[in-house]
């Protein structure tokens, strides 16, 4: 495969944006992903979006933002892979460059949550799960994570609190995100307070239905003398892998072991070349705190059962053994389903090249980010590593 | 770029299939594609497909139809670009194989039209529009079409049954497919006789709501000595090009010339080193008939207002210079809109190896797709050559 770069990022912050349009949150993202990389023009737009058909009638949102970004002509087409639609835009994006298709391209992840009705929104996330298997049954997107956290409790002898450590240390870090849709700190009390949402789903479990737009300039190794000269920090992409696993929860195995998490980990170790020890932080999808617990435990960093210690003993902290969601993860940061995956990436991003604030990681040289669709059924995964 | 090989197909008939859901439609086209290929796995599905979500309740279709076909656990998502899904889906498929990510994998496009009332359908296919530059203000798809018909004939004084030869020619093809939803040969009597839609575009200038699910396999060079001696016919990828314009139709310089066609053929004769004289057929995205005509003049085949000529002399046919919609197009075989474009790489697969049964074209060693989402925003275009 031919090399991979990331050279800059763009993202507008992450919250509910009565005022900008899809194509407009977009386009900014992209535009400032450009100007960050200093790139006049990209050959290519690959976008992360779930449910802007669905919830605002407009599909074919490539060429759509592509043109709104000044980019008429380019090629564009939209990647989906529900909540994991950002990460499935990423790997177009890192494809397209590996195959010499393109030399130099956008990837943008986008979506516009809060312009419908709470309820027609929730009907639309729903179709993350197996719509005839599941969502036709009634059982909404947050009810099939609140069974699986149930379970979890059980099989494991735990509590909500002890899972609690997740999003107090999410909302920790997203209170120094200016981007992030909650900027403020929470603590067991706030959280033993928290409105149940599905049982045993708090609120301080669950991410919020949110507006965002974040975007990433890919490009070949043809462009490196050229980006070394100028002594801009940039990252390389030494993997990018995905799995699969049936859609409807009830048909797997387990509940409690996410497979296709599993798998796609073990890919992008294999084509890294590294073991998980190697990795200096974790961008995980917590869009629910079991989940948070159930891709450390697949990822090879906890053991069955015992994520929630390495939270509690405080591993997962910016300064922490294997700081996790430092830029407030889908917990505090935000969860813009299909531009997830993106946001993930360029936080990554900034995180290897020492642009990640008061939330930075010293010495942070290898990073993983971890994007999954629906209850765990598509998951990908990407290992960047800093250069210059 | 790395090589990539077609070396299977795989199809339902196109039509309305109330007894089939959309994954089973998918799983069989994948599972005949590989049945084809002789491949017993695949690493990768990339699905095309775009109205699943607003019609059937159900994203995530990667993962859905990855386990529906047996195949759980490997890379899965959907690609989407409105009528040009499909062709999205085969350029991410090409891109998988060309950058070394997999080695073989599986493209299926799937759409299923006719679950819902057609009024729900057509305000889906509007989604392919600007929704909010023209769909909000109460056009419909058709109509959009209908208004670059009327000034087509208008610029070029022609008559409605100048286009009338590329609906005519389709239906004699049509007849000759058993997968096609029209399986019934029409004459300009037919044609006159058949009711406006949108004024002036009549049904049988459009093509029909319906279903179906067509599938692929590509696989890398490494795979060729196995394949070579077996000898099984296959077809190299020789281009795989992508443009796009403005969505709204308004925003164009013209409505008479789909700058996004022309793009992107002459960016696939680029890869290609071919010129438009070089191309053996041409498999056109006629979903309108005012399309088949304009599409030509893009991609060099025809002057400025001309293309209804080569239809009117036979030029088009199985027999002449550049036969066209060789197994009845989008028009009589059918546009199950996220699946055409992977159905049109079916077809030219079919005649490159001999396949196409009375629609055979003679000599055929090169031929070409075009896929075109909404009226002309998203254009992608692919050259296969004969191997074996």
């Amino acid at each position: 495969m031919r090399d991979a770069y990331i050279i800059g990022v763009g993202q507008t912050a992450v919250g509910r944006h009565n005022d900008l349009s899809l194509r407009v949150m977009a386009a900014r993202a992209v535009e400032a992903a450009m100007h960050d990389a200093g790139a006049e023009s990209v050959e290519g737009l690959y976008v992360g979006n779930m449910l802007s058909g669905v919830l605002l009638n407009q599909q074919h949102l490539g060429a759509l933002i592509a043109d709104a970004a000044g980019l008429r002509g380019i090629d564009a087409a939209t990647a989906e892979a529900a909540c994991g639609s950002g990460g499935a835009a990423v790997r177009w994006g890192v494809m397209a460059i590996a195959s010499g298709q393109h030399d130099i391209v956008a990837v943008c992840g986008v979506e516009k949550l809060t312009a419908t009705d709470p309820r027609i929104t929730t009907r639309g996330l729903a179709m993350a799960a197996d719509y005839d298997e599941e969502a036709s049954h009634g059982v909404s997107f947050v009810a099939l994570n609140a069974m699986i956290m149930r379970r979890y409790l059980y099989e494991y002898s735990l509590i909500p609190e002890d899972l609690a450590y997740f999003p107090i240390n999410a909302h920790h870090n997203g209170a120094r995100n200016p981007n992030a849709m909650f900027q403020k700190a929470v603590d067991m009390r706030t959280y033993r307070r928290s409105p149940v949402v599905a049982d045993p789903i708090r609120v301080l479990d669950a991410s919020p239905i949110c507006d965002g737009a974040a975007a990433l300039i890919i490009c070949s190794g043809d462009r490196m003398a050229e980006i070394k000269a100028s002594g801009r920090p940039f990252a390389r992409v030494l993997a990018s892998a995905n799995a699969t696993d049936s859609v409807a929860v009830h048909s797997r195995a387990t509940p409690m072991f996410l497979q296709a998490s599993y798998l796609s980990s073990r890919r992008a170790y294999a084509q890294a070349g590294l073991e998980p020890q190697d990795i200096n932080f974790f961008e995980a999808h917590d869009a629910f705190s079991v989940m948070a617990a159930l891709s450390l435990e697949a990822c090879g960093f906890a053991g069955p059962g015992k994520a929630h210690e390495m939270a509690k003993e405080g591993e997962i902290t910016t300064e922490g053994r294997l700081p996790m969601s430092t830029m407030g993860g889908l917990k505090a940061r935000g969860h813009p389903v299909g531009a997830t995956g993106v946001y993930q990436v360029v936080e990554a991003y900034l995180q290897l090249t020492g642009r990640a604030g008061p939330n930075q990681v010293q010495n942070a040289a290898i990073g993983m980010t971890q994007n999954i669709g629906g209850s765990g059924a598509t998951v990908a995964t990407h290992i960047l590593q800093r250069m210059n």
